[in-house]
């Protein structure tokens, strides 16, 4: 006999993960493929299901009560769709229906890849024990997620705390998502680099114009890499102090490739975040960086299942 | 025999009013006192046991389960207190435990006027039947509340949804909370009138230098009032569409004073809506009036009441 187990499905632009999670969310087995994210639906649909196949032929999967998947979005929870920007193969594609069918009837929970990070981050990282939080992931984009009252919060569609596309600038710069001065378009990697190339940043004999790049430069002094991050670090000031004014937070968990800039972020993340969240019921916010990691979809994508069969 | 009722308290800056109030929202016996708001701590709190007095001496008061309190914020709900900010004298006032006092010994709930706002229009006006809904009060201050789920939700604090005070424009003018750019200090109707007098628009042979004033001259197509309500109404529409954004929300509904502009508000409204509202699952969101009117705060600290005692 088996205790129960969920089965866990992260969906990116760049590779499908799965695994099989054990109640105290260790994973048991795992698979992995590349996205074909340039083919067709089926194409994509077909290494989803071949990731499935793998944690099937598993001893394990017997016990495999429910599937969660955290899905890069946006996702509508209420259909069982998903219309992840960078799949463009996949547009309203019936998902929980497809891997309900794959998965031996199994019931099927559906998130946004946000939502399920912040799942993960709350139940066994770094907003556990906090009742309100934001999680964000600042990466090639930044998404997000809610904890309120205690529990994690998709909202009907499952998309809530999506604050990469909030604008904190009215009448900045146009957004591919169509509103203008987005905290995505000036916090999110790219958007690091292009702004310190802009501004006479040069990168190294490597080459590499990455945010990492130029968080490197910044932490030996180069005023143009700090004052990238730093301009960084305000949008997602404002954007987390909205958040915060808006849901009545605890804690900011920051995650994804330009947190690991460290305190090249996290310092004038902290500096803004005094300037932009000053009503008396925020002064118990704080910020911390994120501690799960790339498993962090896989996490919170089986705390989703959890959720669904209690 | 009674039917049950509960007390409620509608705390501002101007007046505080008081009712006892029926399982149905109508308002059975009503009381009002000018709120001494330049006075000490025990003076407006004189007015508050006036207001109660009021009610006590009517025969229906042996009916009251619960006193429901809206107030001027910020409100600290867990700690039981207020500090209004135009109530100067009131600073971590501990109303809720004075008026448990007064009010024979009972059980209290406090929430902010935004707060309360939210759950009148929810019970019984514009956001009825909404699952998620943003209610906002635009008027001196721009305030507001949240309902998630099918619930109204204060936050811990009871400041939940205080969109006045999130900021859509990073760079923007200094505000009296610290931040910069807030939306109350684009769109609050001293704000559109500032603005209008600044840019040339002069007032009526009757002084008046209201908001209402200067939607009087955009009706008449005065260019620069009109421009005057398109900005307040693009700093609504960015906030609006962050709050949606984040909370995944169906409605937006706007009330207060400047609100009683009409179509020179919301044509504005509606359009920047669609320019700052862009991502897929927010194509539901809609924006309404609000109808409870100058009881609402009334009407929503009842609601708080009744939540209370279920």
């Amino acid at each position: 006999m088996h205790t129960d187990l969920v089965a866990a499905l992260d969906i990116g632009g760049t590779k499908i993960a799965g695994a099989l999670v054990g109640g105290d969310g260790s994973l048991r087995v795992r698979a992995q493929r590349p996205t074909p994210a340039r083919e067709g639906a089926e194409a994509v649909m077909g290494a989803v299901d071949e990731v499935l196949g793998e944690l099937m032929a598993s001893p394990l999967w017997s016990a495999a009560r429910s599937v969660g998947i955290g899905s890069a979005g946006p996702v509508d929870a209420a259909a069982g769709t998903v219309s992840p920007v960078n799949v463009p193969g996949w547009r309203a594609f019936p998902l929980v229906e497809r891997v309900h069918k794959t998965a031996d009837g199994l019931p099927v929970a559906l998130v946004g890849d946000g939502v399920a990070m912040t799942a993960a981050e709350h139940w066994l990282g770094a907003a556990r024990g906090h009742d309100n939080a934001l999680c964000l992931v600042v990466s090639t984009g930044v998404g997000g997620g809610l904890v309120l009252d205690g529990t994690p919060r998709p909202g009907p569609s499952g998309n809530a705390g999506h604050i990469g596309h909030i604008s904190v600038d009215l009448d900045g710069e146009l957004c591919p998502c169509g509103a203008r001065g987005c905290v995505e378009g000036i916090a999110s990697g790219p958007n690091i680099a292009r702004r310190a190339l802009e501004n006479g940043w040069r990168p190294g004999p490597d080459g590499d114009v990455t945010a990492a790049a130029v968080a490197v430069a910044a932490r030996a002094g180069d005023p143009v890499a700090i004052a990238s991050y730093e301009r960084a670090a305000r949008a997602l000031a404002a954007g987390i102090a909205a958040t915060a004014t808006l849901a009545d937070l605890d804690i900011a968990v920051v995650g994804g490739g330009v947190a690991g800039a460290g305190d090249v972020l996290f310092a004038p993340l902290r500096r803004s975040l005094r300037e932009y969240a000053t009503l008396s019921y925020l002064r118990r916010l704080t910020v911390a960086p994120a501690v799960m990691g790339t498993d962090a979809g896989l996490v919170g994508a089986a705390a989703a299942a959890i959720a669904l069969r209690s």
